[in-house]
């Protein structure tokens, strides 16, 4: 598993007194550049350089409240290497209680918008992440 | 089907120069906040004055990115009203084009987090809306 | 003056319950997008075709706190148009109460990031509104 | 200095490529959100429990715009330690290369949103961090 680190603070909170979701959105976002730079190597700059890798579908499960001050824990795995595309799912937790689980898919687009293939390294390496949790 | 206005303004636009997808996440909650005040007339003030509607699950599916200075047309439908949940259905598009399409569940809970009924009248206009779009 | 209609709503509000101070910003960056379009008539879309208008220098004092449901209305009076730059002034009021008061300085650059005149059209529309206020 | 390490992600930047103004704010805010907790050793989350620490004017100065990858370092001086404000900057850099500077004033208020003094132990940490710096 990736594990991305993510305090809740003030600017995540709404008047409930609680994360206000699409922020949640944001984390989620942090935890996937963070884990292209970290595993794949290949870092969100130089993929904007010229293309992108959005977000095709996002499908999510708000489990439990997170409040100011708790710490969450995002891992994520690699459910789907495609030929463009990327399955992953993350789940969020702090200490032991779920907050919200995720199922994303990602595509591989270049610079006129178009889905292409992930680079040789890059597949490589999702597909090496996939493998050491799914033996 | 209630419909919501939103141009695309430069603060929900990314390097890639498209709407960065957390965006539209506020998006549909501006969407839903004003259906809510609109077609149930029970305002995001009156609801968080002792409770709240969060969101449970959501689905989201994004078909074509939006640009700076597109006029998006969000299309909400009510597809189940529960005792204590609601499910709708938001379709984003600009002109003929869909951007994109989400499915929700909202909750109703009190002030001590507990799933709880939807005031009658509430209740009675959420299911009136629905019965119009599909007698 | 230039008056930009803002309603409070609930992504705009922090856990106290008042909107947090950064969306402020998004909401001033907002009102300048929509003044750019409506009195320079040259929009942001353009605008960043082959440069920006970034902000040099902000000053803000915020007077008393804004809440959800709130109905905002933001005024922006044109106080220098230099040759690069822009000074302008928005004040924000809800009813007859003022929430903050700001000063701002914009300054056209080109596409490397160099300070560059103001399009003389653009410059002309600019100057006009300033002497229509203040003669 | 207290010291406050941010990298610029994916989600605050523009379609110019460059930090969009209002995302410093929020950064400021996480800035003074953990020197809070570490120096003043008051947490938000104690802090808003029957009060709050609002912005009543800041003033800030944007030298260099900042880009996707850039590690900032936010660097807070108390500059003025009040019955009920405090008075403090915030220099961000980029390694050597300033990227904007801030001067703002803090003030704490009650549950009511009346100024009210300092915690005295509050007040003694802030003016202790304040007297190290400027001896």
């Amino acid at each position: 598993m990736f594990r991305y680190h993510q305090p809740v603070s003030f600017k995540h909170c709404d008047p409930a007194g609680i994360v206000f979701y699409p922020r949640y959105f944001e984390m989620i976002n942090d935890c996937i550049e963070t884990f292209f730079s970290a595993v794949a190597e290949w870092s969100f700059v130089e993929i904007h350089k010229d293309g992108a890798v959005p977000t095709a579908e996002i499908r999510t499960r708000f489990v439990k409240p997170s409040r100011l001050g708790d710490h969450l824990v995002l891992s994520l795995a690699v459910t789907h290497t495609g030929r463009t595309s990327l399955g992953l799912t993350i789940d969020c937790a702090c200490g032991e209680e779920t907050r919200f689980e995720t199922e994303q898919t990602l595509v591989n687009i270049d610079a006129a918008g178009k889905p292409t293939p992930w680079p040789d390294e890059v597949k490589e390496k999702l597909q090496q992440f996939k493998e050491r949790l799914d033996p």
